[in-house]
């Protein structure tokens, strides 16, 4: 089944209660997500959190699309089969910025 | 003490020994770097590559720049302290390489 696209106003409430995550359709691909950019204290407090975010991902069976530079790891939560952002990219925002908290930000 | 810049026609020999490698300045960041991207046959195979090349890279204290999207991994090997391409990146390149080729590639 495929996941139903959030609406606007959905994905308003949700990034209310997300700290410093954008909705954005530039960065590493042309589909709308939910983005962020953490700055870590090093490599591998940057790599200990993509361990721990791919192991979710994979559980949930929904990938991030990112890239790190060293210490920083950009991450972008969309679904492709939707065609945007819906429930999964939410919850695993959230996922995601548990673990970034818990892995050593800068 | 800060990497020697290859010349240009020390990055051209070194290429021909590596296969599909380009040097490109333009996609993770603006310096040149040596880059690749690998097609695996799904996320558990590119993210074990990615933990291979992150163990490597943290114990050469020589970190690459790198996309992840589901399958695919764009790797981009530069020295910013010396402002482009040095043995070290050809070093992992190699290395990358063979990791690579024992990962799962589609």
């Amino acid at each position: 089944m495929i996941a139903k696209l959030l609406t606007a106003e959905e994905v308003t409430v949700a990034l209310e209660l997300l700290d410093g995550w954008c909705v954005c359709n530039d960065d590493l691909d042309d589909q709308l997500g939910l983005q962020k950019t953490y700055q870590f204290t090093g490599f591998t407090a940057a790599f200990g959190f993509m361990s721990r975010v791919a192991l979710a991902a994979e559980r949930a069976n929904h990938h991030p699309e990112w890239t790190n530079i060293y210490n920083n790891v950009t991450i972008k939560w969309t679904t492709h089969a939707s065609g945007g952002i819906t429930d999964y990219d939410i919850k695993l925002a959230k996922k995601t910025e548990s673990f970034a908290v818990s892995s050593g930000l800068k």
